[in-house]
Formats: C-alpha cells, structure tokens, sequence
C-alpha cells in the first residue's frame, strides 16, 4: 500500500467522458503493470448539471473530498470547458493542511483554481497537460509528461526558458477575466506565460489592452507567449498576428516581452511550475 | 449659419460604410428640409486599416477633429466593432475646452470612449443609437430618438427607468474589460445598465464573476439588465437565462439587482445619459 501513488481526477469544469476516463485507466495500467500508480476519478466528473459536472457544491465538494484526502498524493484536472471560477472561493475556504502537500497539475480553465491554489500559498502547483489530452494526437506523450511530475516531480517535462525566475502559466482569457478578483495572486516579479485557443484576434487585442492596463499586471517580470491555435476568423483580416498583439500592449504598458513558451492547448503542452522553478 | 446644429460623424472602431452614410444623409435632408441640421461624416469613418477604420493615430486624429473643433455641436459614433479602447487615452490626452460642451452619443465598442469622456468630466455623454442602426428593422426611429437628443437634448428617447441616480449603461463586454484599466470612471453609487450581444452563456457567467468580483463595482448602486441577443450556441445548454446569471453573480457579491433595462443591440436601444438624469 505504501508505495502506490494515487492521482485523484477531479473535474471543476465541463463533465468528462466515461469511455476516455477508460482509456485513460487502461494506458496507466499498461505503464504501470506493478500497480503502483492508480489513477481514480472522482465520480464527480461524470455528473451533469446543465454545462458542469455537476453543481457548483458537488464540484466543490469533489475537489475537496479528494485534496483534503490523505490517501491521493496529486490531483489532475480532467479537463477545461468552464466553471471553475464559480466555486475557487469555496474551494480555497474548504482546504485542509492536508491538501498542502500534494501536487495539482491542469490548464485551461483549472487556471482559476490553480491560480487560487498558487494565491493560497500552495507550493506544488503546475500549469500542464490534463487528462483530456489523451484524445489528443500523439496525446500519450502529453500523458506521459503529467504522469511523470505528478508522479515524482520529474523536471524533464518542464517549459525550457524557465529561468529560476517565479513563473505562472495561463490561459489568456482565463488570466484576463481573474485580475482584480479575490483568486488573483501577486504575480509581482513574475515570468507570465501565456496561450490561447479559439479566440478571434480583436478579442486577444482587446484582453491584452485589458490586461497590461491592470496595475498589478505592471509589476510582472515581463510576459512570454506560447500558441495562439484554432483562431476564429476575423473580418476584415485583423492585420497583426498574436505575437504582433502581444508585443504592442507590452510596449505600450511598459512590461516586457521576453519571447514565446512552450505551452498551449496541444500534445507539445510543457509543463510550467508556479512560482521560481 | 448661427442657428444650423452640426453633427459629426466618428469612426473610432470598425469602417463604415459610405452607402449607408448617404442613406442616412438624404434621411436628415428629408427630415429637416431646411437645412438647420447637418450631419458631417469625417473622412476617416471611411478609411481601411485592416480591421480598423484607419489606423490609432488616423482614428484618434479624426475623433479629436470634430471633438474640438467649435463648429460642431455634438458627435455621433457611426458603428460600433472594435477598436475604440486602442485610441481612449490618446484622445483624452488630446481634448480641448471645447469638446466639453459637446454632446457625444453611441454604444457598444464606443463605450470605451464614453467610459474616457465620463471619468473626464464631460457632462453630455449618453449610451443611444448610432447611425448604423439605421440599416435595422425600424432603424428609422432608432436614428430619429438620436437626432432628437444630439440635436436638443430631448429626454423623450430617455430610457424609462431612468430615476435621478446617477446611471451609465455598457456593452457588458466593452465593460469587463476596461474595469482595472485608466479609462475606468468611479461608478460608486450608479446604476449601471448592461446588455449583451453574440456571446455564449458561458462568456456571460464568466464576465459577470469577473466583474462582480471588482472592488470598483461592489461599490455601484446596482446593475439592470438590457437585452442580450443573438445569444451563440452552448453545448450543453447552459442552463441559466442571462437574467439567472445577473441575479446570481449579483447575490453573491452582494450588489443589487435592480431589474431590466431598456437598452439592446436594436432598434428600440433607449437613450441613458451617463451620470445623474
């Protein structure tokens, strides 16, 4: 019993597939032939309730029940969608000293609870491939990355320009729509990743505008960009690409831009620590 | 020439179109055969920079033109789209004695520039039609409630629940990201009236957490709802009206609900005079 690892899958957002969730059993398995990492989802991830899985109480309790379990050394997220902004603060306020230890690997969406989790002081906390991922084109080596940190903190998957400074990595709608909240951590000093994903251009000009206007935003050690994939179209053609976007509003706000990241929503996704690696 | 009320026509967003110019022009000549009203479409509402009417600097131009220029008594935003945020704080940086007593009307993306001319000072900027709704259903009526209140200030187009505290009304997006940025006025104590147009429930609830979540916005008098069209798909359905949604985020942080708002993307948008009636 000692020596098994237990990820405990939980879903805060959108609800998640039973056939993936099997697959995704069944490749663990296949990897791990001793038994000595189990994955377990929460049954929470299944459930539905309109957009969610499941209501706000019944995400927020899942998350809970297993972050505050001893029994699970890491939580990974199942997958993005939305949702998880709507229970961070019921989240934060459930969380037991035993939550502390583990590590908690997702993106996306998860990035409200992650960024509530790093904002808590929790020191284990990664910007990463999620269990979705697995569907996926070349989807389990993107697995394989998570299972590997989760697993024992392996660095090989990490994001290469991490520097030693303290770093966080975000969706950009998702970073964009939690500044000035109660989940925003002070990212003063920090390194911000950034990707995104079916967005048009003007809205990625417009969030930028919206993001480098913040005043805790100006304190940041300067922005990175990973990929901007699947843009929706734009008509007329918007006239600058996404690292054009980005490099104009660090400019402009005077934060610097320190060039592209290994990250986005794809198979290549690194894996990105919080805080100083 | 005294007693001729001159318009003029901005672009600060997307391109207009100069068929629907000329429609809108034979519509004034028709209305006031005798010439005692002009509508002046700048130049720049036609000029082409990718997505924009004319680059930053052309549009900022264009807008400060007839904004300080005495000849002319009110401006009138053509269209909305994107781009008025890019130019907000170089046409406030820009504005002279003379814009100040101009009448200044329009709404979706031009609600970056209404928030500027607001937390600036000036105190005849409304939230109402702009000449683009001409091309709707009944634009007609849309245009004339416009022309009443840039020509002489009529309150008849006022929107209804208009009720002495001071009030602004936004696109709930154009909102969302400005809050946190220089161009934010102090809404502490207003009414602020939202509506919405072509986004996901999804987006709504999220702008809505984030908005809510401000500590600028908890200090408002309250939030009515306009109308929020042309809703895009959710799979799965969401399962909360936009009203749902207003009400639960306002719950939760504690803002008043303060019921509908006469206001939409249509031809029946009523007119909200930004700060007390």
């Amino acid at each position: 019993m000692g020596s098994v690892t237990r990820i405990g899958v939980v879903a805060p957002s959108s609800r998640f597939s039973k056939a993936t969730a099997a697959r995704l059993e069944a490749h663990v398995e296949a990897r791990f032939p001793g038994g000595d990492v189990k994955v377990v989802f929460h049954p929470a991830c299944f459930a539905n309730h309109g957009h969610f899985a499941g209501d706000d109480a019944l995400r927020a309790r899942a998350f809970l029940e297993m972050a505050n379990d001893p029994r699970y050394d890491a939580l990974w997220f199942a997958r993005g969608g939305y949702g998880s902004c709507r229970i961070a603060e019921a989240v934060r306020d459930g969380l037991k000293p035993e939550a502390r230890t583990k590590r908690y690997l997702g993106y996306s969406d998860a990035g409200s609870l992650l960024a509530t989790l790093y904002k808590t002081g929790f020191a284990h906390v990664a910007h990463g491939p999620m269990v979705a991922d697995f569907g996926r084109r070349e989807g389990a080596e993107a697995i394989d990355r998570a299972l590997d940190w989760l697993i024992k903190g392996a660095t090989t998957g990490y994001e290469p320009s991490l520097d030693g400074r303290p770093t966080v990595a975000f969706n950009l709608t998702i970073l964009d729509q939690l500044v000035g909240t109660a989940i925003e951590p002070d990212l003063s000093g920090h390194v911000v990743m950034i990707e995104e994903v079916s967005e048009a251009l003007y809205r990625i000009d417009r969030m930028m505008f919206h993001l480098t206007g913040q005043a805790s935003i100006r304190r940041i050690a300067g922005f990175r960009l990973g990929r901007v994939s699947d843009i929706t179209p734009n008509e007329p053609e918007f006239g600058l690409t996404p690292e054009e976007i980005v490099r104009y509003w660090c400019l402009r706000s005077g934060i610097p831009y320190l060039g592209g990241a290994d990250i986005g929503h794809d198979a290549d996704n690194k894996i990105v620590p919080f805080g100083p690696r």
